[in-house]
C-alpha cells in the first residue's frame, strides 16, 4: 500500500481533530496541517470566559488537556503531523489533486498533492459595510487576536461604554465578559428578539434578566460608527440615537468561509455552506469537509442548516478523518441544533424546534407548554427553570424544548436532546428514570414534570394561554376572570397586577359564589408556577366552569413589567 | 354516577400522590388518607441533608413548594382529601372492600369502606437480631423521629464517635451528615464493597475517596452492640475488633412493609415486594399499591425487583391516581434503577445494568470501557468525571453506565438513562448533539468521548486492561512491559510506581528501540485519563506489537495505592 498524502486545511477545531483521527487510523500516513492564523487548536469557545476573566493564562486556549501547547511541535512529536502555519491555502487543483499556498509571513509560494483533501475552512463574521467600520475600537470576537484586543481592554481597564451589536449567543456571551470588565454595556439587536434560537417569549424573559445587567435595544441596527482620531466615540443607530462608546463589537453572526470550495467547483448549499454527504464528503469523492464552511441537515426537518458549533466541528473532524483512511464507513447524521449558553447567572439552551422553526417548516400540528419549577427541593437551595416544550400534537413525539433560568439548564437540555435522539413521546417521558436525590433534583425531575403537563394538556384536561396571549387579551380588553390562587403573603411579595382577584386555593371551593353565574365566563388561573393554578382550573371546570385557561408557567414565567 | 370511595393507606410519598392525583381526574370522589405516622408528605430522602445542616428550619421537611406546611388542614383545603393521621390500618377484608384501622392514640377502632384501595405502606429498615440493638445510641434512619434525634445529635455537638453499619445509599448520605456535625465515623460493610449498585472497581474508587473522611470496614459485620447504663459505648464487630462510639445506625437496607397486603392474600413477590401490574393494580383488581413497598419489573431484564426510589413512587402514585379513577388507562413500565448520591464532593450514580448485574442475568456477551476525563475545560475550573460504561457486544446496545467523581455525574447518569430509555446503541451516541459551551462540558462531552472509547474497542483498535486485571497480573508476576507516556512533570507529581517505564507519547516513535525485540511481549500503556495511553498502543501496534493494551481509566481510575 502506497502512503497516503493527507492535506487538511484550517487548523482550528475540525482539522486537527480529523488530521489526529486519520492518524490514529493509519500510523503511516502523511498528514499535513495548513492553517492561515499562527496557531493551533484554539479553544475558541472560550474566548468569552478569558475576557470575561474567568482565568488569566492565555495559553489554556491552546493546551491539551494535559497542560501541553499545541503547536507545531507538539503535532509533530505527539501526532507525526505536520503543520504548517501562516499558510494559506489559495486555491485546490482537484484535476491534479493539488492544492496551491502562499506562505504568508514572505509571499512564497507552493504547491502540494494530496490523496484526500479536508477542508476545514471553518467561518468569519459577518461584518456589514456601515461607515466608520474601520475605526479603532471597533471589532469582532471570533479570532485569538480578537480576544486578545478585548482582554487587553479589560486589563487596561480604560474603556467605560461598550456596545454590543447582536443578540445573538456570541453577542450575549459578548455581553457578560464585557461586563465582568466593569464596562457598561448596550446591546442593539435589529430583531425583535434576543436569541433566535428561543421562542420570543422565551427570549422575553432573557432579555427582561439581561436588563438588570445591560441595557438592551431591540428592533433598531446601526447605521453609522461615529470617531474622532480614528477611534470610535459613538454608535448612531437607524433611529438618529447616538449612544457614546469606546468600545462596539459586531456580533450578527458568521458566514462560511467557501471561497476556496466555490473556485474550486465544489457543490455550495442554500444555506451557503459547502454540501457534504453523511461521510463528510463533498461533491467531489476526494474532499472532505468539516466544521463551519459546511451545511448539514436538520434531523428533524430534514432541512440544511449552518449549524456552527464547536462540538459538531469535532464530531465532524472524527467522521472526516477515519472515513479518509478506512473508505466511507462511519457517518455524520446531522444535528438536532442543541445549543447552550451562560448568560450571567442564567442558563439559556435549547434543543430540535422551536415553535417558530416547527411553523416555518410546515408542521403546524403541535402543541407547546411552558414549564416553570425548581430544579432541586427549596431546601437544598434549588433554583428556578423555565422549561418550553414542543411535541407533535397527534402522538406526542418530542419536537424541540428550550430551557432557561438560573437552576441546572445543561441537564434539562441534555435530557430533552436524548429524548429527541431517542424519537422519545411524552407517554415515554412521563415515566422516564432519571437520577433523583435532592442534591440534584426533585423528586419528579422538572423535565419529567414538564412531560405530565404536557400529557394533561395533550388529554384535553386544561386548557393552557400564554403570557403573550394573555397579554393580548387585557390590551383588546376582553373580559376575564383573573384569579390568583396563591397564599396572601406570596401575594404581597409579588403580583402581576392585571386586575386579578385573589383566592387562595384552599379558600377556592367555599368562594365559588364570586365567580360570575354565567359558566361561560372566561376564567385565567394561576400561581407562581402554576401547579396551583391548573389545580384551581380544575375545581372550576368540575363546577360547570367551560372556559377556564391556566396561565403557563404562572408568574415565574410572566415576560412583562409585574406591578409587584 | 355515585360518588367513588377511595382510601390510601400509607401517606408519605406515593400515597399522597395518588390521592391528589385522584383528586384532579375527580372532583366528586371520596378520598381518605391513613397514616400511621404523625405527619405527611414527609421529604424523607431529604432527611440526611437535615441532618447534615443544609438548611435548619425542619418545617422545609413537610412544606409544599410554596411553603405550606403539608398537614390535614392543608389536604382538606387545598385538594378535598381527608386524612387521618396517627391511625394504623389493621385488616383489609377485601370480600366487604373494607379496611379496619385502629386510632393509635386512644386505641379506638373502627371500619371504612371502599370502592378502591390503595396500599402506600411504605419499607422499613433492616433491623438485624444482634445484642444490644435495643440500647441508646442505636439508630436507623428512615423515619422523621429518627431524623429529629440525629439532628439534635449534631445540634448538641456531644457525641464524638460513631459508627455507621451498611455501605449502602443510605448509610452513605448518613455518613456524610454526620461527618458534617463534626463527628468521627467508621463505616462498617459485610460485603467486600460499597454501594453494590457499582462494579467493585467503581466502589474501589469511592472506597479510597470517603476514606480520605471516615474510616471504612470492609468484609465485617456487627456482632453486638456494647453499652453501659443502657447506653452504646462500642460496637463489637465479628473480627472481635471494638470500637468505642456513641452512636450506632444501622442502614443496611430496607424490607417492603407488606404484613396487610399478605394478611390479605394479595400475591406478594420473589423480592418480598407486592406483585402490581403496570397499571399498579395488585391480585386485587379493587386494590393497588404503590412506593416501596411493590415489586416492579427492571426493564433490561424483565426480573422483577425490589426498587424504593423516591422518585419511582411518586410516578406510580400518579399512576394509580389516574387508574382508580379513569380505569386502567395508564402504565407505569417499570424502571432502569437509575440512582445517584452525594459522597462528600463526589457524586456517584448508575443507571440500567452493572457488569456485576449483567452477568447475574445471565447476560455475558457484554464489553465494557472505563473513561476518566474532565467535565468541562480546564480553564473553567473542569473536574474529573469516571464512567463505566456497558453494552452488548453484538450490536452496541447501551445496557448500563456508571458515573462518579467531582465533576458533574447528574447529567451524565440522566444521559444514560436518557439512551437507554431510547434503546440507543454506541453507534447513536459518538454523534449525539448534546449542549456544549465551556462553562457546562468539553466541546466533545464526557459522555460522547466514553462512547468513541466504546467504539474504538468494540471495532478492535485497542484492547483494554482495567486497574483489577493489571493489578492480577502483577500479584501473578506476569512479564509486562508498563508503560507511562505522560511528560515527567506530570510523573514527578503522581505515578503508579507498579515498575513502569516513563517515554512521553512525543518520543515514543524515536524511542521503539528501547521496547523488546519480542513483538509477542505483553505492554501496558496509560497516561492520565489514557487518551495518550490509547494514542501509545495504536503507536505500538502499527510497529508490530501485537500485545498491547490500554489501562482503561489511565492513573484517574486506578483505585489502589500509588507511589505517588
Amino acid at each position: 500500500m502506497n502512503t497516503k498524502r493527507i492535506i487538511v486545511i484550517g487548523g482550528s477545531a475540525a482539522g486537527p481533530k480529523a488530521a489526529s483521527k486519520a492518524r490514529r487510523m493509519d500510523e503511516c500516513a502523511e498528514i499535513t496541517i495548513y492553517q492561515r492564523a499562527s496557531d493551533l487548536s484554539m479553544a475558541s469557545c472560550g474566548y468569552p470566559y478569558y475576557i470575561g476573566g474567568f482565568f488569566d493564562d492565555r495559553s489554556q486556549l491552546l493546551c491539551s488537556p494535559a497542560g501541553v501547547v499545541r503547536d507545531s511541535k507538539f503535532f509533530w512529536n505527539a501526532k507525526k503531523i505536520t503543520t504548517k502555519v501562516l499558510t494559506e491555502v489559495t486555491a485546490i487543483d482537484r484535476q491534479n489533486k493539488r492544492i496551491e499556498f502562499t506562505r504568508i509571513v514572505n509571499g512564497e509560494k507552493g504547491t502540494a498533492e494530496y490523496d484526500k483533501l479536508i477542508i476545514a475552512t471553518g467561518s468569519t463574521p459577518r461584518k456589514p459595510p456601515i461607515p466608520g467600520i474601520e475605526l479603532d475600537g471597533v471589532t469582532t470576537l471570533q479570532s485569538l487576536p480578537d480576544a486578545d484586543y478585548l482582554r487587553k481592554v479589560r486589563d487596561e481597564g480604560k474603556i467605560k461604554k461598550a456596545v454590543v451589536i447582536g443578540g445573538g449567543l456570541i453577542g450575549i456571551e459578548t455581553c457578560e465578559a464585557l461586563h465582568l470588565a466593569g464596562i457598561e454595556i448596550t446591546i442593539i439587536e435589529l430583531l425583535p428578539q434576543l436569541l433566535t434560537f428561543l421562542d420570543k417569549k422565551m427570549a422575553k424573559l432573557v432579555e427582561k434578566y439581561i436588563q438588570t445587567k445591560t441595557n438592551v435595544i431591540l428592533e433598531n441596527g446601526v447605521a453609522s460608527f461615529i470617531g474622532e482620531n480614528n477611534t470610535l466615540t459613538a454608535v448612531r443607530l437607524e433611529n438618529g440615537t447616538e449612544i457614546p462608546c469606546e468600545l462596539a463589537v459586531i456580533a450578527i453572526g458568521v458566514v462560511p468561509n467557501t471561497n476556496l470550495a466555490k473556485k474550486a467547483n465544489l457543490s455550495i448549499g442554500i444555506t451557503g455552506g459547502i454540501v457534504v454527504n453523511d461521510y463528510m464528503q463533498t461533491s467531489d469523492p476526494d474532499i472532505y469537509a468539516v466544521g463551519d464552511c459546511i451545511e448539514i441537515p436538520n434531523l428533524i426537518t430534514g432541512n440544511p442548516v449552518h449549524a456552527p458549533f464547536g462540538d459538531l466541528a469535532n464530531l465532524q473532524g472524527r467522521v472526516a478523518g477515519e472515513n479518509i483512511i478506512s473508505g466511507n464507513v462511519t457517518r455524520f447524521p446531522g444535528t438536532i441544533q442543541t445549543g447552550i449558553c451562560k448568560v450571567f447567572d442564567y442558563g439559556v439552551g435549547a434543543t430540535g424546534l422551536s415553535k417558530k422553526n416547527c411553523l416555518k417548516s410546515g408542521m403546524i400540528n403541535i402543541e407547546t407548554v411552558v414549564n416553570a419549577s425548581l430544579d432541586k427541593p427549596g431546601f437544598m437551595q434549588g433554583k428556578l427553570l423555565v422549561t418550553k416544550l414542543i411535541v407533535e400534537k397527534s402522538n406526542g413525539l418530542i419536537l424541540g424544548a428550550q430551557v432557561l433560568g438560573p437552576g441546572d439548564v445543561s441537564k434539562q437540555v441534555a435530557i430533552w436532546a436524548m429524548a429527541i435522539k431517542g424519537k422519545l413521546t411524552v407517554n415515554d417521558m412521563v415515566n422516564a428514570d432519571l437520577p433523583y436525590a435532592p442534591p440534584y433534583s426533585l423528586a419528579i425531575d422538572h423535565s419529567i414534570a414538564t412531560a405530565h403537563i404536557m400529557q394533561n394538556k395533550l388529554n384535553g384536561r386544561f386548557s393552557g394561554i400564554s403570557s403573550e396571549q394573555l397579554k393580548e387579551k387585557l390590551k383588546n380588553k376582553e373580559p376575564l376572570v383573573l384569579l390568583d390562587v396563591r397564599n396572601p403573603d406570596e401575594y404581597e411579595q409579588m403580583r402581576l397586577g392585571i386586575g386579578e382577584i385573589l383566592i387562595p386555593l384552599g379558600q377556592l371551593r367555599n368562594r365559588l359564589k364570586e365567580f360570575p353565574q354565567d359558566k361561560n365566563a372566561e376564567i385565567i388561573t394561576w400561581c407562581k408556577i402554576s401547579l396551583r393554578g391548573y389545580e384551581a382550573a380544575l375545581i372550576l371546570q368540575a363546577n360547570g366552569y367551560e372556559r377556564v385557561k391556566v396561565l403557563e408557567g404562572g408568574i415565574m414565567a410572566w415576560p412583562y413589567k409585574r406591578e409587584k
